[in-house]
């Protein structure tokens, strides 16, 4: 008798998961059944901006693959189905067919949680209004689509200034919608620090967008149930439609009710495995965990779709009997506003802080090309290492054209734990169409090894 | 009383170790004195092609510091001055105003040989003939730009098929010029395996120009002393220019004349200071040494601005009185062909056979940006492997926007020694404009860990 793999979601980790599992084993041996809640599986949640923005013309071009296709290759995939209890102990969850009303029982063998995220969605005063959209699903993705479309006003007003936020804020303005942004972070893009942030609002500012910094919402103003305007301690801005941009928690309100280990996030606590922790017959993966942190040796909860495909061929190999370990996130991330690209690993300054590591941080202006050839645009690389030691500690870039994938050196170095100092070594690629011949990481990590040894 | 540093050669390295040496010490310390028979200084060789394709407009731009500049610091900087003679037992030097025919001996505290590379000129019928240009200086640069302009006939035809060759074959397509190149190689730029030079041969081709690789050239047809046609064994290919692209080899002739000690390509050899071997107190760098390639564990002869830049900057503290080593290379190197991207580090399979090692080796297709994401263009990933230890020993990237300086990404993970299978869980950036979620290099790196791993 074979075995049988239950995964709880359909996004990114749960069908990298049955993919992966059933590439190591047959439909004989295994068994694999995906339930979801939604419409939609398989599909890029990280592309739905570009889909606002008319980017992407197609929500089919986010779906990587097709439910037919998953089924074809053995994975009974079970789409607007709710799984509503886990009984660990009974090995079963329990689902629920939405459009029948059916619930039932299903035993497993391995159990994937790949429940994902949920957007933020604070108690406040009409946050529930009419005209008030996340956009976390392409079900999300969709209703707002359809809401600008026919909506009457052209005014939009973006809750939350992270890097959803900001990429939806620019879908806005492409879309033709006045923006306003507001947010109680002094500067868009928390996870950068200020004066990186300062970079980004400028860009924002001159794309039309209005930016409300340091600003704490206080509810939604509606009239006959539909928000009229986002409203804060201080001012009001009209709104035709909201979209809360604030953040994302663990779906984790199975888990926490089955008992499964939370940490301080509400994300679940797996092993190097990705099996939850205590329990061998359970794995966990993506938006739904926290993840070990390589430079702060600390646990996090970084939601990202990298993560949740990795998490998910962890998982599948993990369940199909093969071997393999998910180490760690240094903590990488971009996004592209209008022409500027913004990427940051590693610690900010505030997280150094935290982490109790004392640092040099210095910053440096380059270009993404030689100076010389035509096209060449400013770049700007902010760089922190640890005193004393000169590890690297993290790395922001803000820039044009070929700033952001710089970032993935800086990763490449904290993962191996690099000192700035071997960094200024790097035998990194040249030729004026691509870089200047000191490379801007290159640059900063001269000044930042000069501010090290200078103490 | 101060000590004299002498420099010859006037470009990255030369300058470099001047200006870093005037930096650590003033000029009652320190006077600096830099020989070069040429008539500019400090400037970019590499930025040559696109002036002649005309991309940079003017020569100045090239030049990152006037000779002005340089004497306003403090540097004496004596152009059109060739040293003739070096005696290290003496600690002085021969030096010859070519406008003047003065001749002096100079002495010296250090010396720095920054001699940089000579073209390589094959004893060949009718290498002479006018009409027959090298593009290793601005000079060089000049002539040749003053020969299209002034040319009867639009043929141009480029002996060898080197990053240098390469893009000089585009830059006289984009001068109009009917552009043949001949090389004895099987496929161009032979720095790469030919299985992805093949990918160059075809975007060459498709910008129209004639390609003849396995040819040998024979020589030049000339008439009354200007060359007519190339010719190899089987054919004659008519020219109003030749441009030779062929390579370089270190010009290390006064150093041997003196007895220093040079590695198997010519190339001087020093110490991880960049002294040379046995004379503390004379200093080498750029493309007149020889390189420890970090990957193979040889020695090579790996001409490239990065490195004279590096070993400027490592020289110049080390006169100076400071502290810093150059450890070496892994062989990262980057062109750019019409739209296509090139770019390459660590060993080529022919590198990795004459290491004595033994590798598995992999190739994927990928694209720049997410595959939905509007301008996603394929993207071409070779991937070597040691076998057994898995440990990353080269990667080839050929693609269009966005690929180049992903190469980066595994300079670094061969200077840190990385196996493959540990390069799959690396935490690179994604987003949709600039990354699939699965990065290319990562798709790369899995497939190698998947083939080292089934041995």
């Amino acid at each position: 008798m074979g075995q049988r793999m239950v995964v709880v979601g359909a996004d990114a980790t749960g069908l990298a998961a049955a993919s992966q599992a059933r590439r190591l084993r047959g439909a004989d041996e295994l068994e694999i059944v995906v339930f979801d809640k939604g419409n939609f599986a398989s599909y890029s949640a990280c592309g739905i901006p570009y889909w606002v923005a008319g980017d992407v013309t197609d929500a089919e071009d986010l779906i990587a693959r097709s439910p037919a296709e998953h089924r074809a290759r053995g994975i009974d995939l079970r789409l607007r189905t709710e799984v509503t209890e886990l009984d660990p102990a009974g090995r079963r969850v329990r689902s629920h067919v939405l459009d029948t009303g059916d619930r039932e029982w299903l035993s497993y063998d391995h159990l994937v949680l790949a429940t994902g995220a949920t957007p933020i969605r604070p108690p406040l005063p009409g946050i529930d209004a009419e005209g008030v959209y996340g956009v976390q699903t392409l079900d999300d993705g969709q209703a707002l689509i359809d809401a600008l479309e026919s909506a009457t006003g052209k005014r939009a007003v973006v809750v939350g200034a992270g890097y959803i936020g900001v990429e939806m804020a620019e879908a806005l303005v492409r879309r033709g919608f006045d923006v306003t942004m507001v947010t109680r972070a002094a500067e868009p893009m928390a996870t950068l620090d200020p004066d990186m942030g300062a970079l980004v609002r400028k860009a924002m500012v001159g794309m039309g967008i209005q930016l409300v910094c340091d600003a704490e919402v206080t509810g939604m103003r509606t009239e006959d149930g539909r928000v009229r305007a986002v409203t804060t301690a201080e001012n009001e801005y009209p709104a035709d439609v909201v979209v809360l941009g604030i953040g994302v928690r663990p779906a984790t309100d199975l888990a926490r009710d089955a008992g499964l280990p939370l940490g301080e996030s509400g994300g679940l606590l797996t092993d190097l495995a990705q099996r939850v922790r205590g329990h061998d017959d359970i794995w966990a993966g993506g938006d739904c965990v926290e993840v070990f942190d390589l430079v702060s040796d600390t646990l996090r909860y970084i939601p990202l779709g990298t993560h949740a495909n990795k998490h998910g061929q962890v998982i599948g190999s993990g369940v199909g009997g093969g071997y393999a370990t998910f180490p760690g996130v240094v903590g990488t991330a971009m996004s592209k506003v209008c022409e500027l690209e913004v990427a940051r690993t590693g610690l900010s300054e505030k997280a150094a802080h935290r982490a109790g590591l004392q640092f040099h941080s210095v910053t440096i202006e380059s270009t993404g090309r030689a100076g010389y050839f035509p096209g060449a645009q400013p770049m700007t690389v902010k760089m922190l290492a640890e005193r004393r030691t000169g590890r690297l500690l993290g790395v922001q870039i803000v820039g044009r054209e070929g700033s952001a994938k710089r970032i993935d050196v800086a990763a490449v170095a904290l993962t191996t734990r690099m000192t700035v100092e071997q960094m200024t070594a790097l035998d990194l690629g040249y030729a004026p169409p691509f870089s200047p011949v000191w490379d801007p990481v290159l640059v900063a990590a001269r000044a930042a090894a000069k501010a090290v040894r200078q103490g």
